[in-house]
């Protein structure tokens, strides 16, 4: 029987210790029953010196990957503000357009509103940022065109885990729900 | 002839005057031989009292007036960080599996480097923001999942505009390719 692909979306590849951190969650998706395929990292770019090249070289070689794969499993954590890191989101449409499934986890508890007001950046009015732009209040964790896409909603953790980058918790709830729809 | 359409992805649909702003983006269409799709608002969203269900209809709108569209023109200019929306950027993914081409521009000059250097974000290494997460340094205004798919790169202005959420000079030039390309 083969096992389903998925596409394993999300910052790990910034981190300083990337491909570890990708091996523990390829270890937990082969363990559930899926193959998993992480993103392509700046090292297997083909060597090209030119720095867009090598940015196309990685883009096209995860576009190669998603094309492959049977799911996607994004992590909306937020990334350098209230918000998920753009690729991902990128990532997250190009799989749904495809029909692909996509199952979503974030390690950080709350809504997408909750944490514009932690970050200090929400105007006088409450329910707009201070350069007056209309903050999303779905009680959803990122932005709606990302969190309504999200089999089973988006993974969660009660509270904030010692390691927002590393935490396994909300992954492992992702990845059972692939299996669970997909194995 | 029919005229090739366009949808417009980015934060308008946030402004206070949204509904305004986007109509003179869709004049700029027009006048270029586009016919401009600009996104739902909360106001079309059928008149659900949930929320969660509100927010699936607007996603849902939006996915079937991207399936319509033959080109995407999107707003990358940064958005409560030194990042684009993540709704944009899921809506270029969509349009990109799509195979449909994607136009984009920013408000904003210079690489994403510099933008998370302006914001005091980077870290002690020069290379990694203050998590240690590496910042990516490829003289692109956006991720590299994003600036690679924008036909004729990601449209910029020389200097900062006055009103960075109103500018039209990038989006004129982001359109004119399009118009060119397509038309």
């Amino acid at each position: 029987m083969t096992r389903p692909k998925a596409y394993l979306a999300g910052p790990d590849v910034f981190l300083p210790d990337a491909r570890r951190a990708l091996a523990i969650k390829a270890d937990i998706c082969r363990a559930a029953g899926l193959e998993p395929l992480p993103p392509v990292d700046g090292e297997s770019d083909g060597g090209a010196a030119d720095p867009l090249a090598r940015a196309r070289a990685i883009a096209r070689g995860n576009e190669a990957l998603m094309d492959r794969a049977d799911l996607i499993v994004a992590d909306f954590t937020p990334f350098r503000g209230p918000g998920m890191d753009a690729g991902t989101a990128f990532e997250v449409g190009y799989m749904r357009a495809l029909g692909k499934p996509v199952f979503a986890y974030t390690n950080l508890p709350g809504a997408y509103m909750e944490r514009v007001q932690e970050l200090g950046l929400i105007g006088p009015e409450g329910t707009r940022d201070r350069d007056r732009l209309l903050i999303e209040d779905f009680g959803l964790a990122e932005n709606l065109m990302l969190a309504t896409v999200a089999r089973g909603g988006v993974f969660a953790p009660a509270a904030r885990p010692a390691d927002i980058r590393r935490d396994l918790e909300s992954f492992r709830l992702a990845v059972a729900a692939a299996a669970e729809m997909l194995t």
